[in-house]
């Protein structure tokens, strides 16, 4: 899995950040991705990438502040030019299907694909969403207005067969490779039982990737995030500004960090930062959430963030 | 009075051209400016250029097509982030106040400074609009949905003070200098009776730009760009492809030519291009124009224009 940054600042556009917007690529075979917020330009950023808005499969967006949102008509509409015509699934809170509707009717706009849209409420709860085994699941944030955390729980999945073994106990390449790595057990003709245990390296844990909107600390965010491979939180403040951050129901670096510490995420990128903040003084705000929890990092636009699968156990 | 192109494209944007949006500087005293089309990502566009939200007066859209309205909700909501207060004035189509309504109240946008919101109809005739003596008029195209061309008409003025024609008369510096160049006939203190006419060079003629939003040739579109300086005419499609560009309520660069011809214009400005020409193509669309209408250009996205006054006669 791989999550790319199309904007990583708040509030407004700058030379050096554009608003709101991350791509998550899901694993082979699907190649699909999803959108997660969709500030203004995101599909102009996304031309500097080689990821096809036919290809994008689903659109979460974390709350209807222009700044995650003001991107999101085009992109759909361009979704048609691209030539997109599977379905394309849009979470969002309350009033994201208001947004759209009248913005389409207003402007004359129909698409070739069909545009399933599911309003969240506060209450949201079980798997929203589910495509090759990856599941998507949201809950409600601490924000001025409703506002949603997602959490994407990719399937454990079997380790790597041991060519080795698998010619040394006598399987022949072809259909039972398959048999094997899919979990069953196989005969051979001679009468060899072999059990995946036997010829597979472990086993793969599903990758989680929590993608937080804007927010004050709280505990579905620490829910959200659990024992999540990357956790993206907002930092839209520094250390130290945790009042403001709260009239504003927003985070500061040591409440991104402490949510990623409290709930055993193994790596966090912070985004969402304030316009107050040049490029120079990302470098502290890192520092800043690290002195916490060490696997901090801070998104830049473009940024890149692998996400590896680990062995079980 | 200068104008700058914001987006040149037609539909969607690509890696070459915006989605449409140019820029009317207006003269000083004012250096205030004029938004045409408000195409996404629009405030992403001037953040390269000199010019600042908070001197931004007026926008005008053509219709409610996304490719000329997108960027609209932003660009408002950053300019009060960048320090505007004085009022904002925008036009459009019917439909306008509810887009800009719905979209700020799901959003929860509120604004710094008062935005009038004045929705045109078919019949609309006379002044608009009136800043520092340029005058905004506009009159229904023929488009898929309603759509506006935009006339802005500067006032004539008086010409250069002729220095050396003052000294001979004896008119001491000063006030005087200023009666004079504002029209008013002085005696001085010998008696002397010195008329304008007789220390300015002659009188210059107050610009006119006319942008037109999408649309067919129709007879409003030659009459708002009777005489203009400069002409801002789409050409989505091609000599030759007439028929397709009236099934779509779109020109070619034939009919930007011939409106420009017919209209007297100056000089003409073709825009909105669609996807399927490349940069390299848009030498041969000027030259097609240029057959039939020798001061055609093609704009570009960034592209200034600047359109000097004229001496009367």
């Amino acid at each position: 899995m791989k999550l790319t940054f199309l904007g990583t600042g708040a509030g407004r556009p700058n030379k050096t950040r554009n608003v709101t917007a991350a791509a998550l690529q899901l694993p082979e075979p699907a190649c699909s991705w999803w959108l997660f917020d969709a500030g203004e330009a995101a599909q102009h950023m996304l031309m500097q990438l080689p990821l096809k808005l036919s290809k994008l499969s689903v659109v979460c967006i974390t709350h209807l502040h222009g700044d995650h949102l003001y991107g999101l008509p085009g992109l759909l509409s361009s979704r048609s030019f691209d030539g997109g015509v599977d379905p394309l699934r849009l979470f969002g809170p309350r009033g994201i299907r208001a947004y759209i509707e009248t913005t389409f009717k207003l402007t004359g706009t129909v698409l070739d694909y069909e545009l399933i849209i599911e309003e969240l409420d506060e209450g949201c709860t079980g798997i929203l969403y589910e495509e090759d085994g990856c599941k998507l699941v949201a809950a409600p944030l601490e924000h001025r207005i409703p506002c949603f955390g997602y959490r994407v729980i990719e399937p454990d999945a079997p380790g790597r067969l041991l060519t080795g073994k698998l010619e040394a106990l006598g399987v022949p390449k072809g259909p039972l490779y398959g048999k094997l790595k899919r979990g069953e057990t196989v005969t051979l003709q001679d009468g060899t039982i072999v059990r995946p245990t036997d010829v597979i390296d472990g086993k793969l844990v599903g990758r989680i990737v929590t993608i937080l909107g804007d927010t004050s600390p709280c505990a579905n965010a620490v829910k959200l995030a659990e024992g999540a491979d990357l956790l993206v939180h907002e930092a839209t403040f520094a250390a130290g500004m945790e009042e403001k951050a709260r009239a504003f129901g927003h985070s500061t670096t040591m409440d991104a960090a402490r949510t990623a510490k409290e709930a055993g995420a193994r790596r966090l990128i912070m985004t969402h930062f304030s316009g107050r903040y040049s490029l120079e003084d990302l470098s502290g705000l890192r520092e800043e959430a690290a002195s916490l929890f060490p696997s901090a990092d801070v998104a830049t636009d473009f940024a890149v963030f692998e996400v590896e699968r680990r062995k079980m156990g």
